[in-house]
């Protein structure tokens, strides 16, 4: 199943991290973007040739560092459908590289339209007996306020296309717990009973690690629900947003981890795509402090929880 | 306020209903495939061609009749980038026949992120000083599991574009109970207390015929709560998706009107796409035959609620 992937690629580079790919042009080096521009304009168009750009000197100097990359579908849906057509091709270039691509899209909808989602991001799409992998990434953020019959579709295509998914839990922002720290009248919260439909759903899509093909986002910015979800739901493997720009450390990270230092991937987007701006390095150069930091990072990371079994 | 726009052709055209563009390939009359695989293949392109076809004549046959469409993102990712350019080329086609957009993308994200969605649908995108509309949708549905920094971004966007959205609170699906309809610690329902937060986030948003730019998506399946959700959420306009194919009748979907007949738009997807398959009509009359079905569904609605002041 999906996440033993995944695993296999977090042993073999000693690395539990995925490197978010969010480019904002801000993010961007000016060199980059002006060559863009030069060949299509300051339009929709030269702005996702910028992002192809920007991402793929990323990945090359990431894939072997990172198992795992996650572009958030919001920053390529910013610039149009040509944005869109830059995260296919980022996806498509991360895989090429070997690396495990998560779409970040926190889709959601009932069961009929979910499959459409499912097969648009995870699965196939048919045209006439024609198969095509739309987006053609390896797992997929999904929103699960709608219930079951809005996870079931994917969990079909988990099963027979070794995908995975990863529910929102308890989401790294300030205002998350609104709605996800209330108790229900059981007592338990609405984030400890998303985690348990989770398993529920996990159980019948569980992998040779011990963990399922259903996943959860559990944000770093609270430590201590991390600690309490990786106790109460063991075979869910957890996204952890939220480490470095949004406030998270190694230390916040460490609970989300079981005894073999498995059980979670950790994101940095800002702090990787962005290091060249905070080391203050030769913008031609925003690539190699990428790796510095992805290294930092993993080494972080590893120095709190130990090697990984 | 947007929903004043939306109010506005409400009831001009003296129709509250919506028309939904979920175009799965199933859907589309031979003829238009085979133009289109004719000039593109059996392939993303030669789908998502058919699909802008099939919509266009959908608008044209419509435009006069509904007030608004709702095409649902998920069919078109289903086609790839391929797909996502035929939504953004439809949304703009409906425009220029003066239909409101809404896009039923149900996004969700923590604040920063969720920006970047909201200018995508519902704002403009800023390349070096150049505003583009990216897919330039009048209202987008949005998941609000994440709280309130993640529907915060919208509301400014609301307040400067005269534009709108629609938050998840009581979903049409069979599942939709499973969180949705748990009670809370303080005895309201979780349905119940995200409407509540639509009140709230609609306040600073209030247009001039007393409902905010915040709407809710409250099932055509749940009349019961359709109508507790009215009297309890007056300044609220209701998307209310379920009629038709997944069950809902007239008679399910009058408890979501104000006295005035406003407060709420009826979506139908399957039922009016696909009336020329139920007609059994000539594929040709495709567009004909789904402007005879928006014609009954409105006929059928007016008949119940009278007419809308």
């Amino acid at each position: 199943m999906s996440f033993d992937r995944l695993i296999k690629g977090i042993r073999e580079k000693q690395n539990p991290t995925v490197a978010g790919l969010d480019p904002k042009l801000d993010f961007i080096p000016d060199y980059i973007k002006e060559q863009a521009y030069a060949a299509h304009g300051k339009t929709l168009e030269g702005a996702a040739a910028a992002l192809l750009t920007f991402n793929k000197g990323l990945i090359d100097a990431l894939c072997d560092i990172v198992p795992a990359v996650k572009p958030q579908a919001a920053y390529y849906e910013m610039y149009g459908w040509q944005g869109v057509r830059t995260l296919c091709e980022t996806i498509a270039y991360a895989k090429e590289k070997g690396l495990f691509v998560i779409t970040d899209g926190k889709r959601n909808d009932i069961g009929t339209t979910m499959e459409a989602y499912a097969k648009a991001h995870i699965g196939t799409t048919d045209v006439e007996g024609e198969k095509f992998d739309a987006f053609g990434s390896d797992a997929l953020t999904v929103n699960a306020y709608l219930g079951s019959d809005g996870v079931k579709p994917l969990l079909e295509i988990c099963k027979s296309q070794d995908k995975g998914i990863f529910v929102l839990v308890k989401t790294s922002n300030p205002s998350s717990g609104e709605l996800q720290d209330r108790l229900l009248d059981d007592n338990a919260t609405v984030y400890r009973t998303m985690g348990n439909m989770c398993e529920n759903w996990g159980s019948e899509v569980m992998g040779e690690n011990g963990y399922s093909s259903v996943g959860a986002v559990v944000g770093a910015t609270y430590p201590a629900q991390l600690g309490e979800l990786r106790k109460a739901l063991p075979h869910t493997f957890f996204l952890v947003p939220g480490y470095g720009a949004q406030g998270g450390g190694a230390k916040d990270v460490a609970p989300a981890f079981d005894e073999n230092g498995l059980g979670a991937i950790i994101n940095s987007s800002r702090g990787i795509m962005c290091a060249w701006k905070k080391e203050g390095c030769d913008p031609t150069e925003y690539a190699a402090a990428a790796r510095r930091e992805a290294i930092r990072m993993r080494d972080e990371i590893i120095g709190h929880i130990g090697a990984i079994k």
